[in-house]
């Protein structure tokens, strides 16, 4: 992986007057743009021209399917049946699958948006359900979920339902010995600008991260999660581009 | 077309708990199932149900895309810009469309729902942004239209884009001399279950309907809309069944 | 309590082209509608209808909020924090309150919708906060809970932010010997009419239920909640109204 | 009304996680706060900090209904029927004059906002329903119109339904010789700092303004729109309240 890692970043959460993110200044340094799906961002406008920013800049793009929750931006834990949650992947996937494909580009993976996100980690019953949407879907595409230490027995759940997975690490959160995030709610649970960046080399040299409590932490990771939602982040963004180009 | 002509019904148009129509009773003696898109009708659980209700009849799907009103069901008149408009039609011909292939058939065509359908019958602006959509869809689709005395001028406007149109004509439905519908507001708009079927006999034998006023008027069309809201619609619908069937 | 205890029904529970519920034929029978505030069900026109209809029986009117959630109809869980919970308890309830205050009407209580409903039951943290919602309503009214084990206890959370409960037991529903609900996906869940009927004179007589195992529960209440979505249950209504009358 | 002309805003239109306009910069500089009631913008927790912010700064408020419209921000125009509209605007006006009593404040006026104010200003029937839905609505409160030449029409249809009007003025864009606005197509549609404050010196003088083919159009009016979406708008309120202070 070593020199090849990606990163992916959030876009394409507008919705209709309401502008969100800084799609063009991120789209040049990215290498794969989540894209919201209408249900917690992203009407079919928004969704249509973050398609053709990506595209104009060879970006891969993913859906970015959530809980059908606007006011709540997909972030309040919901509880759909297995039924709800595949039809709901299913519908989500597909519209943005059509819209990509009208632009001349085709969907790479699937990354699950925030609660809905944080559920496939921590609910064994709903990462089998997402699995089992994206073993359903009529597209091959892998899904993407958190490098952590339980990631070779995500592969196996996955591997049974011949569905293919994307681990992520978050570029910028501080990792406990288990290897989920520092919660916000903590101190130090995001990195300041030197810190992402030494966590990116390490992660890049000898796929380890240094947990908050200075233990070294073996995470295999396909692809780096970073945050363009302010200039800060931008910037940091595009420190990270240089140090993953430099190899 | 003689011996040929399709049935086609709106299905699907439940929504979570709420029920509407009577899709299991109808589906057997249909043709083409127009498809709610989550826009005026139709979740995705909805949505998956009728695909598969569709599969296991041989009955071939339509996406129903309408304007984005779930309280009005698309039913009322709504202003949005092409742009609006293209991708709007894009997202909800997608899901379907995605869903459909997940369940393993295909989508066959697009009719637009309510108000967005009537919009696209009496504005030319909407008309040539609805064939612009189909037209830049990734999948060529045919639009379906409602057969009038313009029918040949809406097929050249959609010819020049490359579009085929699909005609329908309304089996229990009064037709005025310039081939519009007697509107619901007038007595004798809605055709009982004789003169549906003397209507769908003379259509399939000479290609006209006789107006209000006494007029034969030639209408071709491709296919036949019937409803299926009530226990009545459901049996003209088996009535109509047998008329074509008996060809 | 005996001879004056009162029947509540879910009701307004329609949205926009879609029915649900048997509104006209159970209000007659009923001395409590608890109204859907478009959150879960019931768009403006709705909600005015049901109003206007409770006017013409004399039926008193309770705010029936909900999570946002129509496609799920306010029964799948959801986290909203506490800021989040009392607005948009707020909002609903004034929404009521502004319709109905002008159809002639005033509010006279709230009884939170399903999931919400049961989260209030089962969450302290919920419960509180639906509480304070109460409390900082500019309007005094009192919250419906289910009667249980621990009404003393919700007694006094609610006495000390100044907030009145009434309590309701479920007409139709077995109990555990916690005064909880036998869940319905275990058989005899719902009694049947005759032990129905049953189960509400003994209410009436000694202020008990026998629960699922056979023991006597003391349940103070100050309403029933009664059911009138199918034929059956308007009929079930019926009986239990004959059943109260007759003291 | 020399000295006495007060300053109204459009508020209160973030909508969950998605922010808009520059609120708290605005809030000191205005009379009164136009507040979004949740179908077009302002979810719950939104209104509910618009209300505490208008206490704060001692801002008389008045809900700003739209169509039920998200995406399209409510600019997108709409049919509804009379019995939609009023029950449309009940609600609304309802869900903020809750809120707004549980903050210790009181409604004091209604302004339309978007498709549905122009659909006020240049359809009767529209006009005709929301001027019924303010007579019925069980509080007395002025509807917010534009000033225009028809004005004493508007207000004898108004007087007749025993329902006052309030007449607004746009501080920043150009008339007509009719007294509608020169449309944001055409150049010099929206003034310039000094045009602006020109033009509010003007309105003040002599309750005129000079239209955009130079003559002079007498326009009484009792409240000035002013925008504050940007630095810019911000700085021009500023300045506007500084000249209207003034007297």
């Amino acid at each position: 992986m070593a020199g090849k890692i990606l990163l992916n970043c959030d876009l394409g959460e507008s919705l209709g007057n309401w502008a969100m993110g800084n799609d063009a200044a991120v789209m040049p340094f990215i290498d794969q743009a989540n894209i919201a799906c209408g249900f917690h961002a992203g009407d079919p406008v928004t969704m249509q021209r973050t398609l053709q920013l990506a595209a104009a800049h060879g970006v891969a793009v993913g859906a970015h399917p959530a809980y059908p929750d606007l006011v709540g931006f997909g972030r309040r834990p919901m509880v759909l049946s297995n039924t709800e949650l595949i039809a709901t992947m299913h519908y989500q996937i597909a519209a943005l699958d059509g819209l990509a494909r009208s632009q001349g580009i085709e969907l790479s993976y699937v990354k699950p948006h925030g609660a809905l996100y944080h559920a496939m980690m921590n609910q064994p019953q709903v990462r089998a359900a997402l699995i089992a949407a994206i073993a359903s879907y009529h597209r091959r595409l892998p899904l993407m979920m958190q490098a952590t230490r339980y990631a070779d027995s995500h592969r196996e759940e996955a591997r049974i339902q011949n569905v293919d997975l994307l681990f992520e690490i978050f570029a910028d959160r501080a990792y406990t010995d288990d290897g989920s995030l520092v919660p916000r709610t903590e101190p130090h649970a995001v990195l300041n600008r030197e810190e992402t960046l030494a966590q990116v080399a390490q992660i890049m040299r000898d796929q380890t991260v240094t947990t908050a409590s200075g233990k070294s932490l073996a995470l295999q990771a396909d692809t780096l999660c970073v945050h363009g939602d302010n200039a800060q982040g931008v910037a940091a963004i595009k420190a990270i581009r240089s140090l993953v180009d430099a190899g």
